[in-house]
């Protein structure tokens, strides 16, 4: 068994309302930065995963967001990288 | 003026509570993922940002963490990636 660390990042789904990324840009404006036309506002997991090997983590962890870190209905994962820890 | 897509990750200081972490941490166990032993929780962002170049970006979006994205005292930011949008 190694151990790995895993960065998840799960973002709002495409196309679905993302109400505080919409509250984030509205905020900015605010603050006098007009340049910012577009934000999405998700989540960024790292985690200390025990595995046999970083492709049994990534398996691991991919069945964490299926179960438990990300929303299936609204949600998207992506697995940014799994490394020795 | 470019466009250009950033991503930007505030994550809780090292060392700071972070009950969020612990409290995933305590469900993945419950759901059988026991080789999990440290779960940290942050916020992932994705910008739309309007700028003259990849380093004003870069320097636009470190303004809008220390003004607005990131909690000065509680959190760290790190400006993962700019690319042309």
């Amino acid at each position: 068994m190694s151990r790995f660390k895993v960065a998840v990042q799960v973002v709002p789904r495409r196309g679905l309302l993302d109400p505080q990324g919409k509250a984030v840009a509205d905020a900015l404006h605010t603050l006098g930065f007009g340049g910012v036309s577009s934000v999405h506002v998700g989540r960024h997991l790292v985690l200390d995963v025990d595995a046999s090997s970083e492709a049994d983590a990534r398996k691991l962890t991919r069945q964490m967001c299926e179960r438990l870190l990300a929303n299936p209905v609204t949600e998207d994962f992506e697995i940014a990288t799994v490394a020795p820890a």
